[in-house]
């Protein structure tokens, strides 16, 4: 018989009650001062008061805060008790596809009703509104993880809420769309007709695509001018990553069940919250020089921000409505090219990640869409789960880590974040397997173009 | 603050260790004497030869054993074990919303792989095919939910894999045949022009736009031409049921964890196997008299297979190659509808469901399709998961049952099997919500002449 013989336990749950109770804020340990977000017209560090219109004062404070620990609220653990704890998995079958020493291990955050861990935040983000009285939610979103983790969590928490809809998703990526409309959420394609900037864009080039950074503008707007309406954001911002950090605080737990810790933590990297969620309660340890544990953060060729982009501080839109953020930047006006992975699509990167980068915390590296993609397969082929092509560009380095660990005769422990399945994004792997898909590198010539005007 | 208060445990998990190791095989308890399939030619009880160009031998004793527990074989268990045990949920949300004192517990099947309970079956099946030395695997599939699990099972036992899919699936819902893809399996579209069944009917109906029973034709038709392949069917077959008793079996323990045992248990039907699988192991409490618990089959009105077929010996496909079971059937013939829960779409039903609606065991009900979307859109804004069309249906009859219960006062403990996610499906949301849904009852005129036919 050539079917494999019995494994040990693959796949490490933790109970309801286990679920961790409080958020980890690594402000509170980061062995250099931080860089505060500056007023686009006084150029003075903005305050609370600045971010009133836009968001509630507790998330402000959470923006700010210091504190190590910050409790989550039980109506938040509720919602998030829905699809939370997490599996941690091992992941025997790739392991010994690649023929590797290494041991893989990941987080699967695709097991939440919107298939990412989105919702980690957007829960959050909802309860803190609903409790200050918000009646109406305004975000962006490309491809529509964000908008549709966010739809899920203002029906849970009983607001209305408004997605602008990057149009070229809009238009290609119809059933992302359908989820948030399942979910009871309006969504529009941007540019729209419903905000100045996006009159404005549209004006310009009636044809327009949209883009992440002009869909931030169009919520931000429609936020600032509505009484009863506050805007939300799916990443970058500091509260945000911290309201992911339960994923690393979980698999933390999960790891040392298995009687294993990472030598490695890897995760994909758009605006960084699922690295960071992930990452961050593992950096706790080397920040306080208990570990010496590798962080990579993966990109995309296509929007290299870490990897090429410049460390200075830029709007996080398109139309320059939000304060000035420290952060690697390929500049607000950037719009990249259409690869797979909408969710890696951002001229910018979070200031948390992008200080740990220049600190020598984080590693970064990027790869072309192709070669994600056929580490996309390989994981489905052996482990089963289809992954989001965000997600895949993890999968890439992780398979590159564990051959080369082979080679050197090395067995690291690496663990990544499985941050959503490919189920929306079947599309994509169609254009792969049908050989339509191409490598999309941002040319070094435009690279220095964007950075020389920073 | 408006925002609920914290509640109990909701989710009740299993570790991987306590994952039942044998599954239930309820011919062992039935108190009354089955009704074997017949040979089509000589009309006599079929014999194990008669099977064996179409299955490997375990699964042919399997299909006629009195044993009440088979052992699930290690590397069949260590499949199930990348994403088993499945979480057994409360649905407070629901119940609040219901305003309802009954309880409603649902096991969630939606997190494997492919999204479905069906790989429960395939991994099985590949199983068994692999160690008998099958090379090859064919099987048809209506929406894909099956034909995908398969293309999932056999890539983990490394065998081929060819899945005839209903033609009009194939052209109208891409995305499931992508992800047959994605795990490396061949699909074309039924009607085909491989078999001789195919294009018969081609040549009679240049347009026909296939069906279930076609599509079993000839897949049965390419097994027993080739010496390497075997057929492998996703419902409707004893050891297929038998498969699916893994989830009655954890849900028995999650259920005495949490204190509940259920008064009522709902589950879709097509071929019936999501609802035995989790039925079963309560039934086997209720077949030695332990227990009085109800067992509501729901099925859609467009093919009312149980509540206004006829209970007689039909064939199991379109072409007549299989043999003659005794069930519910609207006649081999007969080409339902196309209603969005394609996987409910066949004129039969297991013999085993059919036996025990026939002794009073099993009740059924039928429910036209947009009652069934208005039940999915509810469970999905308070539960979060967007449940698959199939699914839809047993959430209809439990909000029924939960509203009823209100009414009368009673307080009944009501446990239903989430068979699948919705995420491949939203197209049918979109229909809902645009308004162009329409409810497709079969005519009793229709039902009267297909029974006639009988």
């Amino acid at each position: 018989m050539s079917v494999q013989a019995p494994q040990a336990a693959t796949r490490i749950l933790l109970e309801q009650q286990e679920m961790p109770r409080r958020w980890y804020n690594i402000q509170a340990d980061l062995p250099f001062p931080g860089s505060p977000p500056i007023h686009p017209a006084t150029k003075q560090p903005i305050g609370p008061a600045d971010l009133a219109p836009l968001f509630p004062m507790e998330l402000i404070k959470q923006e700010v805060s210091q504190e190590r620990y910050i409790d989550i609220p039980d109506p938040v653990q509720d919602a998030l008790r829905l699809w939370r704890p997490t599996p941690l998995m091992r992941a025997t079958r790739l392991e010994k596809a690649l023929k590797t020493s290494a041991k893989i291990y990941y987080k699967y955050e695709g097991g939440s009703p919107p298939g990412s861990h989105k919702p980690n935040t957007a829960v959050a983000q909802a309860f803190y509104n609903k409790a200050a009285g918000t009646k109406r939610l305004t975000t962006e979103t490309g491809a529509g993880q964000w908008g549709s983790a966010l739809a899920f969590a203002t029906k849970l928490f009983e607001l209305e809420c408004m997605v602008y809809m990057v149009r070229i998703s809009f238009e290609q990526k119809p059933y992302r769309k359908s989820m948030m409309h399942v979910w009871g959420a309006d969504v529009v394609p941007s540019p729209s007709d419903r905000t100045e900037a996006g009159r404005r864009i549209r004006a310009e080039d009636p044809q327009s695509t949209g883009s992440l950074g002009i869909a931030i503008s169009e919520a931000v707007e429609d936020a600032a001018k509505r009484e009863d309406t506050k805007y939300s954001l799916g990443s970058v911002l500091n509260h945000v990553l911290m309201h992911q950090t339960i994923i690393g605080e979980e698999a933390l737990l999960q790891m040392e069940r298995a009687n294993a810790m990472p030598d490695l933590v890897v995760g994909c990297v758009g605006g960084g919250s699922n690295f960071s969620g992930l990452a961050f309660p593992f950096l706790r340890d080397r920040l306080q020089g208990r570990t010496k544990t590798r962080f990579l953060a993966v990109e995309p060729d296509a929007c290299p921000t870490i990897t090429r982009g410049k460390y200075t501080y830029d709007f996080g839109d398109t139309g320059e409505m939000t304060p000035l953020v420290k952060m690697h930047t390929l500049g607000h006006r950037f719009i990249p090219d259409g690869i797979h992975a909408g969710g890696l699509r951002y001229h910018g990167m979070a200031p948390l990640v992008s200080a740990l980068v220049e600190h020598d915390f984080i590693e970064a590296v990027a790869y072309p869409q192709r070669t994600v993609f056929e580490a996309a397969v390989q994981f489905a082929r052996t482990e089963g789960t289809i992954p989001a092509p965000e997600t895949a560009h993890a999968i890439r380095a992780v398979i590159d880590e564990a051959v080369k660990a082979r080679e050197r005769g090395e067995a690291p422990t690496i663990l990544f974040n499985l941050s959503g399945h490919g189920l929306l994004d079947l599309a994509a792997y169609d254009s792969y397997f049908a050989g339509t898909m191409s490598d999309i590198r941002l040319s070094d010539a435009r690279v220095q173009e964007l950075v020389a005007a920073l």
